[in-house]
């Protein structure tokens, strides 16, 4: 835990008021050529407008200026966790991706279904990219192995990926990823990284050694490739940290996993962003704090679809009165990176925030967009220091220091 | 020392160049509803808004963003210390809010008087909040106790609050609170929590034992509580850092220890606004940096009373002439943190600042409030910045690196 989350959990108390962070995934946007304006700005969103208007606005970096960040450091870093300091290893964001129910103990990988020739060598990487139906069905042939003690779990992610996942005594994750990382090469004997690993090398290197036997006549996927063995990290929760009983609303398995790690309860809620407001209202008095997660405006971004992302946006300002109706102490609104249609991805660009509660000091921003949060009161700034903003205008803080 | 203060150090150089520090504390303020306006905004401050107009402005974060500072933090970041790492434990600062004089091997620790049961549970850890006649009586009744060679100074502060201040050899601060934090629980025994630290356990023990029985007759005052052991720690000087010589101008011992913390030089004054601009004159040519620190918009603030912090703020404008007609190099004026009087106490509110010297890079700012700030041309920034400001602006830094 780095001395600042030290600090807050000093000076954080529990206290009868709410905060709602509302997360709309890749919010930031860049103007449309054509008319100069982002997806936000094209989009008509009176609801946030008035809240920004009543509010206080700004710009955050989701990491530091000119880092895109993935979907994890994003979210970590609105929850208030420095996303360098807080890692999560990549087979298990895979592992949550998919809604995995990772123990304590276990260990996963990343894997990728390869092709490997004759000889042993690498031709493809991908195995041609197979579909995520013959990666499904190639998933089957392996899961559920025993190698002495452990179990090792094998689960399709999309098109050649999968994650292994390995349960047993004395695993750690200190070991080298068989991936060699290029073609024309044999996939790498995986060794120990500490002399605690030798077991965890042995079992991966039995492991692959079946895979490749059971696969033999499955070719293009006719081997596999291991990386970025971890384990599950022992965060401090929010609740630690912040005296919350936070709660996630996400209709997608990453968000959920990743509202999991930082200790926040899970609601069960249906795909569109209506009924996560229904889940809202439904639990709003058993917690007092929520993470509720808009994935479609990332989604129609990441497809370059500009006129879906504002759509998405206004869908999602619609409904946000329902969320306005219950006057909660503060809301925040904000994305955890930029997902602009035209770059086709996750960018680097600042994303527009907008604090409202009671005792914040309004600005004069009358609009929630990009070029309007540039003259905002919160100014530019990281977006882990949302949590604290959001604490102290929840009254949530005591003072630090007398 | 952290690397900046040794950065600083580095490229400081003496000049005869002078900088004036105007510390209105407690500044910040939040829109009365009905006006839409501030504390600052509602004032009527032309000599500020002159100031201004010619100067540059922005806002400050005493800590960091959502964080209310106490005043020891927020002054500590306004002489460029960071008050995360540079630490005054709670004995030591309430002996420096009554002016005691500490020696350095002092060991200050926080008291209270509080009520025991017949049993020696405590039943109310501020004996029903005496006066603080009440507690300069019981005071007399401790001060002065001799244990072994320690000597123990037991001086009040306020209501049921004094320090023991205990001076003698080998006594260091590593040992534990004999305060429960808690009522129907017995005071604690005090233990070491250093292997030097037992002759101290030893001797606040016995002291805890002789005021009990001193203390017998005196409900509901019939017993001490201590917390928060300290010395006075060892920072280094303004004078060391930045190679000025320094001097303070405050009518509260709480700031005027503070400066003594950091090597100030104090000045002796009065308690009106105005007799600290006469001080400031008289002493003009004896230093080149002042810290001129005004008390009482931040009592009026923590009073709730928007119109009385609005007035002092108008005076301290209209004493602000005698200052400018001095011509100092650089003039800096601004807050250690926000009192709003709507929130009746310190809030995490940034606080306006403006800086103006022959060299700075005026803004298009014309007037001295928090919204005419948010778009001046220091922008939002951290505290402890504003001395490299100070000190850069009077030409008082060399180029870094070559």
């Amino acid at each position: 835990m780095d001395f600042s989350l030290e600090l807050i959990k000093e000076i954080a108390r529990s206290s009868p008021t709410r905060i709602v962070l509302l997360v709309i995934d890749g919010l930031g946007g860049l103007p449309n050529p054509e008319t100069g304006k982002t997806e936000l700005e094209t989009a008509s969103t009176p609801n946030l407008d008035k809240l920004a208007a009543k509010g206080i606005c700004g710009l955050i970096d989701p990491v530091s200026p000119g880092i895109t960040p993935g979907s994890a450091p994003g979210h970590l870093a609105l929850f208030g966790y420095n996303p360098i300091s807080f890692n999560i290893g990549r087979g298990v964001l895979e592992a949550i991706g998919v809604d995995f129910d990772l123990q304590p103990g276990d260990v996963a990988a990343r894997g990728n279904f390869c092709t490997v020739d004759k000889t042993g060598l690498v031709t493809d990487r991908r195995a041609g990219r197979i579909s995520t139906q013959e990666c499904t069905e190639l998933c089957q042939l392996l899961d559920g192995l025993v190698i002495g003690n452990t179990k090792i779990f094998v689960h399709p992610v999309k098109e050649h990926r999968f994650i292994g996942i390995f349960r047993g005594n004395d695993l750690v994750p200190e070991v080298s990823d068989s991936d060699p990382q290029q073609i024309g090469v044999a996939p790498k004997s995986i060794v120990a990284l500490s002399p605690e690993a030798g077991k965890m090398a042995d079992i991966t290197n039995q492991f692959v050694a079946q895979a490749k036997k059971l696969l033999a006549e499955h070719h293009p996927a006719n081997m596999v490739l291991l990386r970025g063995f971890s384990r599950r990290p022992h965060f401090p929760t929010m609740g630690e940290i912040y005296k919350l009983r936070p709660a996630a609303i996400a209709s997608y398995p990453m968000y959920r996993g990743l509202a999991k790690l930082v200790g926040m309860e899970i609601l069960e809620t249906g795909t569109a962003i209506e009924d996560e407001f229904v889940t809202l209202k439904q639990n709003y008095t058993n917690y007092d704090f929520f993470f509720l997660h808009i994935k479609g405006a990332d989604a129609a971004g990441e497809d370059g679809d500009f006129n879906r992302k504002v759509r998405i946006i206004e869908q999602a300002d619609n409904t946000l009165s329902e969320l306005i109706s219950l006057e909660p102490d503060v809301i925040v609104v904000t994305g955890d990176h930029s997902t602009p249609a035209l770059l086709k991805g996750h960018s680097w660009h600042p994303v527009p925030i907008l604090l409202y509660a009671k005792w914040c000091r309004p600005d004069r921003v009358g609009e929630f967009s990009e070029s309007a949060c540039l003259s905002g009161g919160l100014g530019r700034f990281p977006a882990t220091q949302i949590m604290p903003l959001a604490m102290a205008n929840a009254l949530k803080f005591n003072k630090f220091g007398a």
